[in-house]
């Protein structure tokens, strides 16, 4: 498998490609690009960029064999590896992304939830563990947890986030609105909601003043 | 106030500049930009691009009023404008956005939510009103809601931003992983979790071959 970095947007095309795929692979054995992309209502370049930078280039006239594109496209988006997750902050924020379903469209999970005000271990409404802090450390070990997502409030975000790295955690995904401190090799990654809503608010404002100009 | 396009990294770093500002405005009348980005660990090349921005340049010297920043930001921040936002969808994510109290650092709040599976009008855990689909149309048009926030499934959502729309909503924050139809006056942003969360998995590979290389 080609492994090149690839952009995220072509990552979030990458289900709409399976889906169509698997759905044509009972019609017909290969497909082009140009095929591909008018199904989708996708531009063709696009589709192209997209397909070569996973798979490599289709063969001239068949184009790619449909099966092997499906192979080649799941194996790039269910990564082989460990992909465990944890979440640590089980409030509202932190149940509803625990319980999110969109995550297995790219093969991936949250095995479990770390809360401080959990004592026992609870389970979320769809059976997965919320468990207190004490047994955090021993879960990422065990589990040999990559990824951590942190929705506790900023005060106690850059605490949390030492202890996943020392646990062995490699990315960072935080709710929390504030900036942490990690060494080179952790990729942290912050979502925002607040900032995400006021920007997109401010943008009106914006669009409004280019109307009147 | 001076109302340019102003970058969403800015915009993240107004409500810590403020919470400066307010616990320095009863020590000094005044403050430099080098000043202010001492105290908050930022560069001073940012923070006078940041301010100057939103406000201006500082005095020769004296640099800002503090009392006069304050306010500046404060208004660029919570724009004196209805700020009414609604959502649709009041699943698990939906909910948790619903009650989210983050937004209040942006002076923006979500009125209510609106499900295809409520009958009469219920109330989230803190108080906002949870609302059939019938009484959508009437409380945005009667509270001249700009923003509309889409929690539904995909294969909803273009339905439910189509109805946005002819309630004259300005924008969009789309969280179904789909693609929506807008007029051109129609801004959309999405936010797609599930890739985030991919993607942020993909670039702990995309590191470890960097490390190995």
């Amino acid at each position: 498998m080609k492994q090149i970095e690839v952009s995220r947007a072509t990552m979030g095309r990458i289900p709409t490609y399976l889906k169509y795929l698997k759905s044509a692979s009972h019609i017909s054995e290969n497909i082009s690009a140009t095929a591909l992309a008018k199904q989708l209502g996708l531009g063709e370049v696009q589709v192209r960029k997209d397909l070569s930078s996973v798979s490599g280039a289709g063969r001239p006239k068949t184009g790619y064999n449909i099966k092997e594109l499906i192979d080649t496209l799941e194996k790039f988006l269910y990564t082989d590896k460990n992909n465990n997750v944890v979440l640590v902050g089980a409030g509202k924020l932190g149940r509803a992304l625990l319980d999110y379903r969109g995550f297995e469209d790219y093969g991936l999970k949250i095995s479990a939830a770390f809360d401080i005000r959990c004592k026992d271990t609870d389970m979320s409404k769809l059976g997965k563990p919320i468990m207190p802090m004490e047994s955090l450390d021993e879960f990422c070990r065990e589990n040999n947890v990559r990824i951590g997502i942190i929705t506790v409030p900023a005060e106690h975000a850059q605490e949390v986030c030492d202890r996943l790295i020392s646990d062995g955690i490699r990315a960072i995904w935080c709710f929390a609105p504030c900036s942490l401190n990690v060494p080179d090799e952790v990729t942290v990654q912050y979502e925002n909601m607040a900032l995400s809503l006021a920007y997109l608010n401010k943008k009106i404002d914006f669009q409004q003043k280019d109307d009147i100009e």
